[in-house]
C-alpha cells in the first residue's frame, strides 16, 4: 500500500526497536537514508539499528561510525530504505523479506513488497524523500542527520549532474547549507567524488589504456580481466562504478565495460550517453536494465563476445 | 570604484555598442558571463559583442554560437567580466586595459582596474553575480541566457562540489530548473564534466600511470613531458586542469603536476587536499598562488627538481 507523509509519520511514531534495512552493494543513498532515519527515530526516543547484507565501505565511516555494535535488541519493527525489491536485501531477504512494515524509496520500479510504502519516484534519492519527511514531521535534524542526507543526495544525483536532479533537490541542498553552516560540504564532496584508492586509480588507468573504439568512436569497450581484479589490495568497492568511463570520450554514444568473472563468464555493463536504448540491446543477450544503463552476462571466447556486442550496438546505431 | 546593483543597472541601461571582455584561457564562467550579459543587453536593445584574447574552446559552442561575426561596430562602452586583473586580457590589454568602464567579478583579488566594479567575492562565479543583477533589474532571461549562467556556475563551483558553493548558489540553480524546465541541464553537465577528447583521456592515463608517491602517499607527483604534450591531436585545452588528479588518491595531502615546457623549464602546479598551504611552498621557489592551488617554474635537471620539491613538501608536512 502506497502511503503519504502523514501515514508514514504515524508509523514511525508508533514503531519500536526498529531494524532499518539497506540494499546489498550499499551506496551513499541507502547508507545515508538508513542512518538519517536512525537519527530521526532517535529524536523520537525510538531505538533502531541499520543493517545491510554487505559491509558498509570504509569511506562512509563518517556516517556509519555512530553504530557501535551495542544495538543488540530483538527487532519489533522492520523498515527498509532505498530497497526497490526484497531480493536486494541479500542475506537478509530470508529473515526480513516478508516482514517489512514500511519501505521508504524513490525507485519507480519498487515492487511493493512492503506492507506500506512511501514512494516518490521524482525524488533524486531516498534521502530527498527522508528530508521532506523530516520537515513534514517537524523533527529537528542533527548535524549528523544532515550529513547523511546530503551524502545520499549527492551520490545518487552524481553531485547534481544527472537528470534525476530536480529544482527541489537544489533547494534542499541550499536549505541544508543555510541551516548547517558548520558542515564541511566540500569535504564530503571530496570524499565521495575525488578520493580514490591507489588500486582504483590503477584499475581505471588499466581499463582506459586498453580501450577499444568502434564506429568512429561512437562505441568504446573497456575490459577488466580477473587478474586485474585480483591484484593485491583491490577491494570489491574499487571495481564498482567503472562503466561510466566507457562513455567519457567526445562523440561516444555507447560504452561497454566487460568484467571477467572467476567462473570464466563476462559481466557486460552498458552505458548510453544519449539516445541509444541499451536495455533493448542487453535484452537480446538475456540481460536488461534501464535505457541508459543496462547489463548482460556472456559466456565463451572473449573476442567472439566482443564481435557479437559490437554487431548489436552497430545495429542499434543504424550502422 | 566599487558600485552596487543600482549603479550597475544604470551603467548598463546607458551604455551603447558595448564590447564585453573575458579573460585569456577562457573558462565556462567568463564565457557564460560574457554571453549572458550580451543577452541581457540585447533585451535592453543594446548591441554588444563578447571578445577574448584566446579562441573560445569548441565545447562552449552552444554558448558562443550566437555570435556570427557580424558584430563589427566600433565599441563605445567597455565592460569586463570575470577578469580580476587587466593583465588577464591577454592581447586586448593594450587596447582596452585602461578603458574599462565596468567590471563584473567575483575574485577577491580584483585589482580595481576598471572605473566601476561590481564585485561579490562570496559568489561562486561571475555568473552568479550576473544572475542576481538580472533579477534585480527585472530583465526576463532568455533560455540561452540561463544556459550561459548555469554553465558558469557549475564550471567555477566544480558542479557544486567546491567550498565556494553557497546556499544561494543552490537556490539559484533550483530557480533556473524551475523556470526553464526545457533546458537539458544534465546534457550541459555531461559536456562540461564527463566528455573528454580521446587525447585528453590518454594524457590523463599517461600522467597517472607514471605517478610517483612519497611519504606514504601523502605526496603524489605527476609528470607530463613535452613529447606527450606535442602528440598528434593534443590541443591546449586538453592540457588544462590535470593538476587535481595529483590529489585524487586517499591519504594524499599535496599533489604536484610537473609539465615540461618547450624551453626546457618545468611548470609545477601544486594542489593541497586539506591543510597544507602550497602557496607558501611555491613562494620558496619564486612562485605563488592560493593556499590550495599554487605554482612555480623550475629549471635544471628533472630529478634534482623533484628532490627539491619533495624536500620542501616534506618540511611543510612536518616530516
Amino acid at each position: 500500500m502506497i502511503i503519504d507523509f502523514e501515514q508514514t509519520a504515524e508509523f514511525l511514531r508508533n514503531c519500536r526497536d526498529a531494524v532499518i534495512i539497506t540494499h546489498q552493494s550499499p551506496d551513499g543513498d541507502c547508507i545515508g537514508a538508513g542512518f538519517a532515519l536512525r537519527d530521526i527515530l532517535g529524536t523520537l526516543g525510538i531505538r533502531s539499528k541499520v543493517i545491510c547484507g554487505d559491509t558498509f565501505p570504509e569511506r562512509y565511516s563518517f556516517i556509519t561510525d555512530v553504530q557501535d555494535g551495542s544495538e543488540d535488541f530483538k527487532p519489533k519493527s522492520v523498515i527498509s530504505v532505498d530497497v526497490a525489491d526484497k531480493k536486494l536485501m541479500g542475506g537478509y531477504e530470508s529473515v526480513y523479506g516478508e516482514k517489512v512494515g514500511l519501505c521508504i524509496d524513490h525507485h519507480v520500479s519498487n515492487t511493493g513488497y512492503a506492507r506500506k510504502t512511501l514512494l516518490n519516484p521524482d525524488a533524486s534519492a531516498a534521502c530527498e524523500v527522508i528530508y521532506e519527511l523530516a520537515v513534514y514531521m517537524g523533527v529537528k535534524m542533527s548535524r549528523h542527520c544532515a550529513e547523511c542526507l546530503y551524502t545520499g543526495i549527492i551520490t545518487d544525483s552524481g553531485c547534481f549532474r544527472y537528470s534525476c536532479t530536480g529544482w527541489r533537490t537544489h533547494e534542499i541542498a541550499g536549505e541544508m547549507m543555510k541551516n548547517y553552516p558548520d558542515i564541511d560540504f566540500a569535504l564530503i564532496n571530496r570524499k565521495m567524488f575525488e578520493e580514490k584508492s591507489i588500486e582504483r586509480v590503477r584499475l581505471e588507468c588499466g581499463a582506459v589504456s586498453g580501450m577499444e573504439s568502434f564506429f568512429d568512436g561512437k562505441l568504446n569497450i573497456l575490459t577488466v580481466t580477473k587478474e586485474e581484479l585480483h591484484k593485491d589490495g583491490v577491494k570489491p568497492d574499487d571495481v564498482e562504478g567503472l562503466a561510466p568511463m566507457s562513455i567519457q570520450t567526445e562523440g561516444s554514444e555507447v560504452g561497454i565495460l566487460i568484467k571477467e568473472r572467476d567462473n570464466g563468464s563476462y559481466k557486460c555493463s552498458f552505458r548510453s550517453a544519449y539516445s541509444v536504448n541499451v536495455a533493448e540491446i542487453c535484452a537480446k543477450f538475456g540481460g536488461g536494465g534501464h535505457e541508459k544503463a543496462a547489463g548482460c552476462t556472456m559466456r565463451g571466447n572473449l573476442d567472439k563476445i566482443k564481435t557479437r556486442l559490437v554487431g548489436a550496438v552497430g545495429e542499434a546505431l543504424g550502422l
